[in-house]
């Protein structure tokens, strides 16, 4: 009986968060997409609404878009939406990328790559005129670190992540853990042939735009999951079915 | 007559290059690597008499060191050689890196990358107490850009080659070019799978640390061959056989 009860909520909180995801997603596309638009596709579970709703529009309104992936997911559903593909090298300005992050805090600054595709999403969105987030109520805090425990990720050239472990953890404290593979020994290999080091129990009150140009400058990182002063709105769908925007 | 007088001055020229190279080299291995230490091994021509001069002191002084190779060139040096390999995940903290740089300015600031290994270098650099730079004279420069034509390398991103082109070109001035490969079709890959940028015709009068730091902060910039405040000292060899220091 109580195991029962336990489905029904699990089953319900999820279907729930889901919908969050949904009409968040919806009501971005909705208000930042129109004809004529390149737009950069992020990655992760709110996108796949996102690119659903771009595909239901270009059906019933014949919109003209055209898409530039930020990952393999991203890619594979543009394709099954069979929306048109380009990429930053034929068109170096998108009129607008919509993702999805992991935290976003109360200035807009984001944690992202918990996918591991950080690096992909931070050029597209850096080469976008505008860069929408797309999630759920789980996603809004008020400090990076208030809800998302898995930690800031950084992509790091491989010859290197233990000397760049220990200088963030003596440096700024926390500790930085290399992520490690479920379906294949050792660590992750992201699409660009690198590692993930994954900075948990950071203080919270850090300058995070020091925090990240002094990371950029270390040799061997490659990108960090923090997005600082980059994105222009974001979109949270809420438990009541109700849309908060930020910006 | 002519055409033999010529092959003369281009032998004599050439060998007198590879002279200066050798004493810079072997002065800097002498003066800086002890009985113990952990060293970095840099690229390029001049870095062969470096690692020349380590294997003569092992054999006869019973010199004990272990190295860490920036490039697949300086691995098979320390290989051919038979130094100990070690790496940076083993050994942090390097006690010095001898390497060799395209052009020093006055202020011991460097182009490097000339070879296309400028992220490891400037990875095994930051993780050394001193970074020697052993080059030739004509190496040795007041700015930036004096001798040295082939533009700063710059690491990116495949996916993002043409804005940041752009952006660079936009914001700074100068040429900025993809490095075509010679030996395959396309352009040259690094070891870490990157394009390579050379931006040329450059303003001589930038400043460099600004300049660094912002292209380490634009997205798929994953290094610049701009080493700005690494160099501890500088060894040229000169015309006349003997050596100028800097530092």
């Amino acid at each position: 009986m109580f195991s029962k009860n336990l489905n029904f909520v699990r089953r319900y909180f999820v279907m729930s968060l889901q919908e969050a995801k949904k009409i968040a997603a919806r009501q971005a596309v909705d208000e930042h997409v129109q004809s004529g638009n390149l737009v950069g596709i992020g990655s992760g579970s709110t996108v796949i609404f996102a690119v659903e709703r771009l595909a239901e529009r270009v059906k019933k309104e014949d919109l003209k878009v055209q898409c530039v992936p930020t990952s393999f997911q991203a890619r594979e559903l543009v394709i099954k939406h069979q929306l048109p593909l380009t990429d930053l090298n034929i068109n170096p300005l998108l009129d607008v990328c919509i993702d999805g992050a992991d935290e976003v805090d109360s200035n807009l600054n984001l944690i992202k790559g918990g996918g591991g595709c950080l690096l992909q999403e931070k050029i597209v969105a850096s080469c976008s005129k505008k860069l929408i987030i797309i999630a759920d109520y789980t996603k809004n805090s008020s400090k990076l670190g208030d809800q998302y425990k898995k930690g800031i990720p950084i992509e790091v050239s491989p010859m290197v992540y233990v000397p760049i472990q220990k200088k963030i953890e003596r440096l700024y404290g926390g500790k930085v853990e290399l992520r490690m593979a479920v379906m294949k020994a050792g660590p992750v290999i992201t699409d660009n042939g690198n590692f993930i080091l994954d900075w948990k129990e950071f203080n919270q009150d850090h300058d995070w735009k020091k925090i990240n140009t002094d990371l950029l400058l270390t040799p061997g990182i490659v990108e960090t999951g923090l997005f600082i002063g980059m994105a222009t709105k974001a979109y949270f769908g809420l438990k009541d079915g109700s849309i908060k925007k930020q910006e």
